[in-house]
Formats: C-alpha cells, sequence, structure tokens
C-alpha cells in the first residue's frame, strides 16, 4: 500500500475523488458506489486514498484490528491476552472477489487446528480485516445474492455474528463500502442501493491531452516507482492535511435550520425514499464544508454533494424520461432558487 | 437496549406505534408487519418499546428465558440444576437475519462439544431467544421459503421442536412477530400474512417540519446519548406507566354483544377469509380500550383498530379498485353508522 | 390432548365431523382431505376427535405404539423385552409440518449414539408415533415432492422401511390421513388426492350468531378451560358412545345387493377412475349407517356420504361446468330416483 | 405372498393376466408396461402371480437368491462359505418406490459395520432381492431419471455392478419388469419403453355386475382371508399346473418359416424402430403357444400376442390419428389375411 | 468376450463394420459415431470386433493394460514391481453407463484402504480399463455435460489426469471411442462429433429375408452357442487375418499427391469448420486401402470413406435442404469428377 | 515439450503467431484470444511457441516456479528451505480444463497427508504451475462461472490466494493467458474479454497448396519426430534469436508523443470502454517495434496491433453492420490518413 499509486496523481475524475474524501472524513455516510465503464481506475483511487490516509493504532497482532483505547471486549484475539502492544497499520483496503465463499468472507472454525491440536480457533474472514478501513467490491451488481444478505446485515447492525456448529463469535465490522459496476450488466438489488451513502458516475476522459497524460502517468509510475512517488510526494502530503484538518473540523461544523429546511425540501421534491437520503445529504454537506475548511454548511455545499447523495435513491418516473443528475439539478434549481 | 432511541421521541407513525403497543398488552394478538419504504424507522421503533418495557423475570443463565414460576419441565437448561435463581433481563428483541441459516434459527447441536467432550449438547438459536419477547424481520418478504416454513410451525405451536441426529429438543417459542418489507418488492406468502395480528402501513413524513424534527433529534441522539435520554426520560416513564396499567386492566374489559355483532359484520361485509381476522379485531380493539384505560370495548376502539387488523386480510377483489384501507373504512361506514 | 377443545362444541362444519367420525369407526376408508379457507378451525376439529377417541392400549414404553395383542414381531423396541405390560395412551394426532426433513418423518440412526455408545439405534419418526392415529398435514397442496413420495409409499403398504447405511427397520404405520388446504395455492398431485377417502368443502359460517358464537365459545374456552371443558362433559360422553357403538356395530351391517348396484352405477356415471371410490363409497355409507344404529345400509346413507366420498375423484370435464358437489347431486338423483 | 389374493379371483384383466403368464413362462421377454387407471388392481395382479408361482431355489440365507446349481463365483454371500444348503423361498416381488435413493435400490457399504467392526460389508439392495423375481414400479413414468439410468443399465447387461469408495461389487440381477403408469401424467422415456416386452392397457370394468364382482370379492377376501383362499385353491392349482406345464413345453416348441415372416412384415408394415420388436413378438407368440399346450406357433398366437407386443414401439404417425392398438390390428389384418 | 457373437455372422450393416475395422487398423483415426435405431446391434459389433482381434500383452496384473514393452513409468501398479511377467488379455471393451459417476470413470482414492490401512491407494476406473482397446457408450447424445468435458479432456491429451485430495496419479487412456444415439432424443456437443473420426448410420434391416436371417441366427446363438461359434470359426479367421495383415501393411501404404488435392478439395468444397475432417478422411483412405491390400490409397478408398468421415462435420446451410450424406456425395461427384 | 511441433513449420496464421511473439516479448500485455474454428491448430502454436523460448531458471523443486533472483518470501516450499539451487524448466504451458475442479485449479489442502502425518500441507493447482508461463484455455467461453471469477482475479491481482479450512497460502501467478473459442457457442463475459490483451481471428486456410502443406508437415512430424525437428532447427533458432533480441530491445523502445496522440485518438473514435485498451495498443505496437529490430514505434507498428488490440473491445452499434475489423480499419484510415 505505501507504494500504491499517489492520490493526487489521478486525472480528473472529480467527483469520484470527493466522493471518497467525504466518506474519509465522516465513515458514517457509509460508502461510495461508482458506476461507469471498466478500466477507468476505480480500483486505483480506493488504493491511492487509503495509501493517503494515516496509519491506524491497533492491538499488536490483532486480526480484528481492534483500537487500543476500544479493544471489543469480546474479541477472541484481545480477551486472551493479558496486556496489549499498540502497532501502526495502513488503513485496510480489503478486496471481496465476487466467487468469494461465505467462509472466507465471515471467517470460519480453524478446522484443520480443530482436529489435530483439539482446539476451537476462529480464523476471522475479509469483514474483520475491512474493519476500520475500506472494502471494496468489483463488479458489486454481480454479487451473490448470499454475500448481498450477508453485507446488508454486517452494513446495518456494524457487527458481523457468526454462529454456527458450536460456535459463536461476534466482532465489529465498520468499514467504507466501496463498490464499482456497469448498470448495463446486472441492477443492483434497492436494498444494497440505499446503504452506499453516495453515488458517483465515471467514465474514461473524453479529451486527447487526458488520455495521454493518464498513460504517461502510469508509464512512468510502472518504469521507475520510486522516482514518481518522489515527484508526487509534496502534492499527496498536501491533500493528507486537507483530510486530518477536516477530520478536526467536522464536529464544530454549524447546519444551520435553512440548510435543513433545504434538504428536507430537495428529497421531498425528488420524491426519495425513506429519510436515509436526508441524513446522508446533511452528512456529506457538512463533510464538504469540513474539507473546505469552512464552520457553517452552505447551499454551495449541498449543491455539490446533493447529485452523489441522491442520484441513485429516486424512484423511476415513467412520466419524466430525464437521467438521474439532471432530475436533482432541476430540483436543486427550484429549490435553492 | 437500555440506551435504545426513546419510544416516546419517535416523530409521527402513530398507526405503527399504537399497533406495537397493542401487541404488547396482548401478545395473543400475534404481530405486527409494517408495509413501506425503507429508512423510516421500523426497526428502531421495536427497539425503542423493548426498551420502554418492564424487564422479564427468568431463570438465571437460561438461554431460553424460562419463566422462574413456569419454568419448562424439558428445559435443557433447567431441568438439569437443582434449585433456580431469579434474574432480570430486557425483553429481548432478536434480528432474524435473511440469510440466516436454520440450524442458526432453531439451534442445533454443539458438535464440537459432541466431538471433544463426547457430550450431546443442544445450542439454542434465535427461536430461543425471543422467547417472550420480539422477533424482527427485515424485509420478510424476502425471506427463504424454508424459514417462511419453519415460522409459522412455531407460530401455529407456540414451541420449537429439533429433532435430528438423536437429538430432541422442544422449547417454547411465543414471541411477538414484527416484519417488515416493501411490497413493491416481493408479496408475502398469504399463510404468513394471516399470522401476523396486525398490519400498517408506514411511509417517511410529508411535512418539511416533521422530516427536519426526526432529523435534528436523530443527530441530537447520537452527538450524547445521555442527554438526550435524560430529556426524554419522564415521557417514557408516561408511556411505560400506561402500558402497565393497561396490561392490568385487560382480563377486566368488557366486550359487550352488540360489539361482537359489530365485529362479525365487518369482517362479512368484508369477505374476509375464516375467522381469524374476527378473533384479532375484538382482542386488538379489546387492548386499546386497555390502553385507553376504557372498562368496556366501544365503536370507537373498533374504528380505530379495524384497518390494522383487517386491511391485510382482504382478497383481491377485480371489480373494486380501492385500496385495502378505503375498504375497510367504508365498511366501516356502513357496519357502524 | 386431555385438554383439547370439546367436539361437540364446534359450532356447525357438519360435513367436517362427519368425515372424521366415519375415518374413526373405519379407518380402513384412508383420510380425510379439507378444502377451504384457512382460519375455520380444522386442525381444532382433529385434535377435539381424537380427545373424544377411548384411549389405546399399547405395549408399555414402546415408541411404535404396538398393541398388546398384535405386537409387530420386528418391532425394533418389543422385540428385545421379555415380557411386556400393557399401558393405556391417548389416540396420536401428529403434525407433519411441511418443511420437515425425511429423518425426522421416517426416523433415523440416532447417530450420537451410535458414535459414542457403538449402538445401532433407530430413532423412529413422525410416522411411528401417527401409528393407529391420526397424521395431520396444515397445507397438504404445498408439500414437497419428496414427502408425498413417501406418504404414497407409505399408505400403500401400510408398513414404514427405512434402509439405509445398513440400517433396515421396517415398523406398520397405519393412521388416518388428515389434510387441509386451499385449492387456490397449488393443486394436489392425483396420486394423493386418490389416497384420501373422503374430502369436505369448509368454509367460515356465513352468519353472524354463528360467527359470534364461535368466538365466544373460544373466548370462553381461553379464560376457563377446566369451566368449559365440565360443561360440555356430557355432550362429549354421547359422542364418544356413538362411537364405540358404531365400531362393535359395524361387522354387522349388511350391504344389500341393490346398493352395491347404486354404488357401482353411480361411479360409472361419474366416470370415477378406477374401483378406490367405488370401495370407498360403499365403507363409508356402511360406517354411517353404523354411526345411525342402523343395521342395513340404504341409500339414505348412500346420498349423505357420496359427495364426501367421490368430489375430489371425478375428471374435469370441459362441457361441464358445474362444480364437482353439483356433478355428484345430479349424478344421485338420476341413480338413485 | 403366502396369503396374496388369488391370481384365479381376479375379474376380468385378461390382457394383463396373460402378460404376466407370457413373462412368467419366458422371463427373457423382459417385462410388461401397464398403462391405466388408478385403482384398477395392477399391483394386486403381479403379487398374485408370484403367489402362484412355485417357489424359488436358493442356497440358504444368500440375500442374492444365488441358485444353488449355479451360484454366482463373486457373490458376496456364498464364495466366504465352504457349503451350501438348499432353501425354498417364494418367487420375490419387490417394490421399487418410486423416492428410493440410489444405495436403497443398488445396495450399499454396510458404513456401521465398517466403522464399528472395521469389516467392509456390503449391503445389498432392491436389485439383489429381486433376481430371479419381479420389480415392480407403480407410476413408472414418474422415476427419477437416474434410476431409469440405472434400471437400463441392469436391464441391458443382467447385472448389477456397484463400484464406490474402493468397494466392486457385481451380481446377477435379472427378473421381469412390471411397470403401471397414468400416460396423461408423464411420458416414459424411449429407451425404457423399449426395454418392457409388453405393453397393456388396463381399465376399470364398464359393466355393473363386473364391478359389484370385483368389490364383492375383495370384500369376501378382506373378511375371512382363509375361506376365500379355500374357495380359489383349485382354481389357483390349475393355472399353476398350467404354468409349470408351459415352462416345460417350451423349448420344444416350433418356430415354423412362415411365422417368422410374419413377424417380421408386421413389423416392417408397422415402422417398429429396430429389431427388439421382432424378437419380442416371436418369443411371446412362443410362450403363449408353450401356454396353450401347443407344440408350434401359429398365427393365431401371433394376433393374440402382438398388440401387447407391439403398441408401445409404433412412432407417432401425424397423418394417422388411429390409437396404436387400432395400427397395430390393421397391420395384422393385411400382413395375416 | 471368448463367447461374442461372431463379427461375420452380422447381417448386413456395412458401413459400421467398415469404420470399426478401420479405427482397429489404425486407432488413431479416433473412434465411431454409430447414429440410428435403437436395437440395431450396435453394441452387439463391437464386441464382435473386440472378440475377433488378438490379444494384446499386458503387464500380468496391471489394471492399467501397461503394455510390457512400453511400460508407464509413473504407472501406480508397475513401478512399484521390480520385474515383470507378460499376460495375454483379449482387446478389453469397456461400456461407460450414462449414469456412472466422476469416480468411477476416472478412477477415485480407495477410501476404505486409506482408511483401515493408511494407505493411499488408487482405484482405477473405466478410463484405465478402456486403455489400449474400446470405451462404448449407448445414447452419447445423453451423456452428462462433466462426462462429456472428462472425455473430450482425455482424447484430446491421451492420458488420464487425477489430482484432487492430496492424490495425483496419471496414465495414458487411448481408446477407440464407439459411440451410439438417435439424433432425435438430443444433439451431441459439436466438440465431441469433432473427436469422432468416422460416423455412420444405421437402421434395421428394410428387407424380410434380412430380418429373419437376424433372428435366425440370433436364435441359433443362444439356443447353443458352442454350435454356432464352431459354425463361424473359419469365417472370423478369415477377417481376423484381414485386419493383422492391413495393420503391417499400412506403415506402407502411399497417399499420392493428386489424392491429398481430393481430399483438401473436398473438404473446402464442403465448408467443414478446421483440418482435422481432412486428416481423418486422408487416414481412414489409407486405412481402408491397407484393408484392401493396396499399396497406394485412390480416389477409390476416398470415394468409400469420405461419407463416414466428413458426413459429420458438415455445417448445416439453410439453402441447402439435403442430407449431409447427400451433400458428401455430390461434393465427390465435383471433385473427383 | 522438447518435441513439440516447431514453431516456425506452421503454415500461415500470421496474426496467431504475432500474437504470442508480441506477448513473450512483453507478458504484461496480458493474454491471447483466437476466436475460430476447430481443428486449427490454436494448442499447436501455444506449445510451439514456449518449445521455442529459452527455458525459465527456477528454484530446483519448487512447485510454484519461484525465479531464485525473485523467491517468494511466502512461498510454501522455498522458504522451508535453508539455501536454493538453481534449475533450467522449460517455460510451462498448462492446460485448463473446462472440468476443472476448484482445487484442481487454484490448489488444495493435501487431505492425505493431513489425515495420516498430521501436517497441514498444501497442493499447488494448475495457477502455480503456470507462474511464469502460459496458462491455455480450450474453450474459453465455454467456461463455468465460478472458474471465470476466479481467473479474473487473479489476473488483476496477479496472485493467487487460498484460504480456507484454516489453511492460508497466497502465491504469485502471472502467466500469459491463452484462450480459444468458437464465438456461435457462446459469449464471453465481458470483464473476462477486457482480460485479454489481443485477440485474433482465425480460420482453416483457404487455399489448397497450404491445406495439403498444413497435412503434410503433420504426417511427417508424426511418422518421424526427430527427423522432422533436424529439419526445422535453423528456423527455430531463428525466430528464438529475434524474441531474445526484442526483450532486449524492449526497454529502450520510444514512443513519440505524437504516437499517443494517434493511440489515443483511435480509441476515442471506436468508443472503446475504458483505458485498457489504449495502454494495451501502445504496448503492443511497442513490443512489435522491438521484434522488428525499430527503436521508435512508428505508425506503422500501430496499424499492424490495432485490429489485435482493439477488435474485442468495441460496443455494438446498431447502426454499424460493419465488423469489429472493418471497423478499425476504417478508424484508422480516418486517424492516421
Amino acid at each position: 500500500m505505501a507504494h500504491a499509486f499517489p492520490f493526487s496523481a489521478i486525472v480528473g475524475q472529480e467527483e469520484m475523488k470527493r466522493a471518497l474524501m467525504i466518506t474519509a472524513i465522516d465513515p458514517s455516510i457509509g460508502g461510495v458506489l461508482a458506476f461507469g465503464d471498466r478500466g477507468t481506475g476505480k480500483s486505483t483511487a480506493v488504493r491511492a486514498l487509503a495509501g493517503l490516509l494515516p496509519e491506524i493504532a491497533v492491538v499488536d497482532g490483532c486480526p480484528y484490528n481492534c483500537a487500543p483505547d476500544r479493544i471489543n471486549p469480546d474479541c477472541p484475539h484481545c480477551k486472551a491476552q493479558d496486556h496489549h502492544t499498540v502497532a501502526q497499520r495502513p488503513t485496510p483496503v480489503i478486496d471481496l472477489p465476487l466467487g468469494a465463499t461465505e467462509d472466507r468472507v465471515v471467517g470460519a472454525l480453524d478446522l484443520e487446528r480443530a482436529l489435530t491440536k483439539g482446539e476451537k480457533a476462529f480464523e476471522p474472514g475479509l469483514l474483520a480485516r475491512a474493519h476500520r478501513g475500506f472494502l471494496y467490491i468489483d463488479e458489486v451488481n454481480l454479487l451473490e445474492d448470499y454475500l448481498v444478505d450477508l453485507l446488508l446485515d454486517v452494513a446495518a447492525s456494524g457487527e458481523n455474528v457468526v454462529e454456527r456448529e458450536g460456535l459463536s463469535v461476534r466482532h465489529p465490522a465498520r468499514f467504507v463500502l466501496v463498490g464499482s459496476g456497469n448498470p448495463e450488466e446486472g441492477e443492483l438489488r434497492p436494498q444494497l442501493l440505499d446503504r452506499f451513502g453516495l453515488s458517483v458516475e465515471i467514465a474514461s476522459p473524453k479529451v486527447v491531452a487526458d488520455r495521454i497524460e493518464v498513460i504517461r502517468r502510469r508509464d512512468a509510475y510502472e518504469r521507475d516507482r520510486a522516482a514518481f512517488l518522489a515527484t508526487w510526494a509534496e502534492a499527496e502530503a498536501a491533500e493528507q492535511a486537507r483530510i486530518t484538518t477536516a477530520r478536526d473540523l467536522l464536529p464544530e461544523v454549524i447546519v444551520p435550520d435553512a440548510l435543513l429546511v433545504h434538504v428536507a425540501e430537495l428529497c421531498l421534491a425528488l420524491g426519495a425514499d425513506g429519510l436515509r437520503g436526508e441524513l446522508t445529504l446533511m452528512r456529506a454537506a457538512r463533510a464538504l464544508a469540513a474539507l473546505d475548511g469552512a464552520r457553517e454548511v452552505t447551499d454551495h455545499h449541498l449543491r455539490e454533494v446533493a447529485p452523489s447523495a441522491l442520484r441513485h435513491r429516486l424512484r423511476r418516473d415513467p412520466l419524466d424520461e430525464a437521467g438521474s443528475t439532471t432530475r436533482v439539478t432541476r430540483a436543486m434549481d427550484t429549490v435553492l432558487a
């Protein structure tokens, strides 16, 4: 991860980059769904962001990423230790491959240890490893139904519960879910769609100069990583500073009543299901304000994040052939006018 | 649970809240089915209600929630003990996730203990843990068929029977079943529909001020739980008192003959299948009377609960395009006129 | 069972009650299939009848319900005992839940005992427990195919054969099969339909007074069982006496040749498949005669039972839109005129 | 079996009875397929025939029915014995239930014995028990595909080969296959159809007197078996004598060349696939001649058996709407004219 | 096999017999696919041919049919022996039944030996037993997909590789694949079709005299095998001599350039996919020349084998309604004119 | 492999041969997909190329093909050894058969060793064996979905991760993926299509002389391999020299800016998804330049490889009925004009 492609060297893809930074500032926003063409660097962007973030403090050796100041009292690793030492670890970015078995995702009894040593040991899965970081699912719209069910469960409760064969393990599993997919190849179940805080549409650059720049930077990176990373080190440090500053500022950012009215009117005008859109919109605008160093959320922030926060929550309207983004923009023009 | 969002701080959703309270007063009514949008706080409401209810007395350590004055003589835990101490436990609210295995729901042989210690031990499942409380199923219309069969069985008999691999366990499993779902995403099997005593339709608030109030309260709750709970403590105590008073009053509430005639005429007019609707309607009206402190059920109570008790029991009538609620209201206007 | 709702306190449902009593007098008739609405007390009626029947004599402790005067020579329990003591047991009513595994229905090797004690022990299933009583299947039209195959096998041979994993158990399994279902939700396989001797159509009462009476009695029963049972004790004793008298009378009831001609003409006129309808019709009429205390079967008895015995055996006739009951009645009018 | 319903007491069903007797005289004809209504006594007829046949001589205790004068050199039972005693056993009639597992049909490793005694023992299946007798499959058109494959294999090779888990057992399995089914409920795979030597169509009697006679005899049989069997003992003995006489005569019966020409012309005229129909027709006519005590096969015998031997081998002819039986009769009128 | 029906006693079926002999002369041609009616003696013909072939020399006791002069260095049997004795064995003809498990086909770990003796022993399957002989699949068009995949693999590589559960066995598996099927009941996957070198169409004889002759010979064979085999011994010896002579001659047979041009033009004219058809056609013509004792292949040989070699390789041509055989003949008339 | 058919003796198939050589020069291009008829020597070409390549240096005995100068620190084999000796091994060409189990592809726990020796040993699979060489999948469009998922995973990450049953193995798996298929028999999933760097269309030669030459060379090769290989040794050496020279030259080849503009314009004009096409096109043109001994990439190289690099990345355009190759050519005419 230390050698990931630099976040600041990514050409274009502004909406995607902003959405990822917002979830890094307020992870309760829940995740980012990136729709669009293959080969546009979604996976690269997630890894790049994680490489940018400050390392996290964990109990040394804990495969569940327990924070030293908030150890899970039921942690299969930590509860068996008398005292814990602290270690630093990069923010995890875990890939969940489409064909992963349930055992690999949630963890499983270590049968071999059970058989040979008579010990009942739990082998943690991908959900444990993603805790406090990112879980990345490429082609999320092709994910098997039972994995979707599983993810919905964990996303709703913030913990992973495994109970089978007399084994009962429960550990926190909170992560930013990043998914990507091509909507032409399969729709997302609405329940899962709803769990993604933000959605972004990405596409290959349409300008020749940008395309060449992408290829040039990737070529340079692959030919000599060390030199390339050195070139971008300063830009990366600036981005990292923006995020840590924003995280500190976040609790103090004020959400004025008038803005809340705008948030509610916007969601009502668009007929978005439930109140999750409203909560997300408010939080995303607040996180963006923090990223901008502002102490109060304004309509400007709202306008910036509303497409990402609402576009995937609209009901299909047979009388309105406009795309989702257009409909959100139109509603903003009315409500925020 | 002690820190659940306060029941009295829930904005709107009156029908849902009343239905939950009614089942808390007379659990034989069997359950509440909430249809409607995602993100409208159904899960929050159930947890809130359970947090409000007085604790239940159980045999200390019994994973089957045996009541000290009505110990199950076949209880795998209690029958092995010589004497039992009494403990207090919050009313359980158990989530049944869509992807739960049968073993997790009904319980299973603890294979590890069997293999390592040669003991035949039963590991109780979610049904045991929900006994005397609530079993909550989100997206109940997406539940696997074999889990539906299982639930129908347990709901009909009030006990969970597990017989396999020479293992035979039988324990009571009586709970209020709370389900939620979006009817657009899949229909409920009629047998399961019939087991829900009451149904409610819920939607996001349509008034901006209400929506803002929801977001504000949730924000306040998440920022400082202790302060928020303190603010609402008095209101919660009042609600709890209403429920316990109503429970005491219930056996004395009188159901006049004229009211029974109305109940029967209403069901006949609506052509509801079987007599379960009639029984439920009578019991729900009686529980509502108790909640209102009334000693006799009146047409007023009937009118209040009839939509919840009957709306999901109507046959589709191709000549009548009105919605279920309208049809119940129309029948009430005729019968109770 | 001793505390079941009294058979004589059931309001209406005369055809259902008569069909059940007929199978109690001559169990070779094979079973009753009840079609109709949910919540009309089918399960209650079966349990009520069983509660009414005299207890059966069994070998004490035998889980296969061996009769002391007709012990199964291969009975896994009884063949291992030197002498047997006699016990009295209520007539069993066993529920076969839709989701039952094959092991639970037919019985299974007690793996735990095999592994821990090295003994090859058979754990009898629901079929063993239903022997000499009733097997009740709610929603029988939703039963899994492999369970239907299994039941057809046992119904045809009167015994349950389990052969697997070097285990070979064979025990008698003769019972009255009672099924219920809603034909709108799935058809019964014709082979299974054919195995039910009688079929009845049931519906909720259409008269307000009857409906109220149902609710009143059930309310009274649930509030104070002992008092309710005392009220109905005399009526129950009378019904029990009718059945035991009829059982004694049955072997002496004469079936005149002219009646047999009517039976055959009726079946020919209706084009019922095979001869099972004819046998059932003759036996049901004879059992009804016994119930009525008559020593000879007459056209009156035939007329009473013909709809139940034949209605489910008619081929669909595209040129005749009348319902099955109407077609049976019409044929009776012609043949018995 | 000793108490089976007497073969000679079966009313009507002449084609079925003759077909069964023919296969009893020359089992190489391969089997009888009975198409038609349920409840017409097909199973009764097979059991009745087997009850009529002389007992077979077997090696005492051999579960594979080894003949003492032709012991299978690989027989798992007999090869382990030094000398064998001879026992008499009724001709087996084995039911193959639709839901039978593969293990039950072909036999299986006796796992329990393997685990507890460390012995590799084979538990023979239904195919072993049917050797030298009859295998009866009710509703053969509903048989699972893997069982059909299995039966085709065994029918083609005359032996059952089980090879799995290091277990290799091979034993002869030659039997008359009797199947019944209702063609409306599913077609037979042509490969299986082809393996049945003869097919018969059966229906309930259409004459009232016959129907009454059926019911009367069955009633008498069930009321007092001993008396009923005594009444029919003489008729049974006569039938048995006919079969044993015919078996002895069979090798001497002459098939004249002119008759072979008729056989071939008939099959060509009907366009029956392959030559199996021709072989079966010749053999069936020869066996019928033997049954009639004739020393030479004539067109009369051919005419009698041709419908049974050919009716199920015709290709569907879209230009000829006549039924199969009519087409066979028509061809006979031309060829044998 | 020593008692198989004589190859020379088969009536008609010239194309089938010639194709089988050609593959016996040059097994690299790969196999014969026989399409047509059931009951036309395909299985008999394969067994007859194998009975005719000279025995093969094998390492005594080797279940993999290792040739003494070409022992497989990895042979699980032979590599464990210090020196080998030579045995003679009939050319194997192995049936692959449709329902065969993968274990039975490719072989499997002998679990029983592993468990009881702690030895890792491989139990060879049907592929091992067919090596150097024939593998016969009746109804090959109904073969399960995974078995087809397996066969394609083995046919392409000439060896069977089994790798699972830490077991790694690899042995040669080269055989002539003979399949039969009725194209009306299911198509063959093109990949498998392509692996059969030759295809033949077979049908029952259409001439009465031939049909009678078939039946007569089979009857004579079944009544007295020894006598029948004696009658045909001389004819069999002549056929055997033709094959062994042809095998010796084959390496010397010349394929003139002009003939290769004809082969290529024929395949181009017919648009056969790939070059496998061309190779097969050349080899089959060369083997036929050897069978005829010719030292050079001529157009005559080409003409004889072209329908068999090409008929199953044509693409369906929507504009040409002629059958495959007609299309091949037409192309020959043009190319070879 | 030492005896593979010589690469230089392959008649025609220039695009296929060039594509394979390009991936041998720059394996990061990822693979070659060959679409077209069966029997056109695709498998032969891959094996031929591998036979041509210089041997690779590996740690002696390492089943994961670890390079001595870049040993995988987690290699289950090498990390257990103190020092390593170097061995030379031919470039591996591994076949992935369609029916391969997941265990065989990714590797599996060696259960037998675990059970008998109590050791937890990993048995590497096909992916390990293909590392640093070629993985060949015939009929890749028929590959099971779970294998496709697996391959996508490995192709994206360059390593194979196996985590199950307490077993955790991770080893590099980088190989050139070569697939072949007939597009008429099933489409490739777009995700997999995208992973193949280049695609080629192949067909049987259409010229008689070429076809005869193919057959002649194959015949000669099969009759006397040694002689045939000797004949082609010089040609092979020349080809090998071209490849090794090109590999050395590659890092120095210059990609001028103007060429990058052409690359980007070409992809934009064709609307190819994402930027992977652009990267591949640039790399393939650069590798071709190296093969040609050029120090700078020109439009000539671009023109040569563009069809292979882009043809399988075009979206279907309903308004443009031209084939993919034509569309690429047309775009080149515009862009490079």
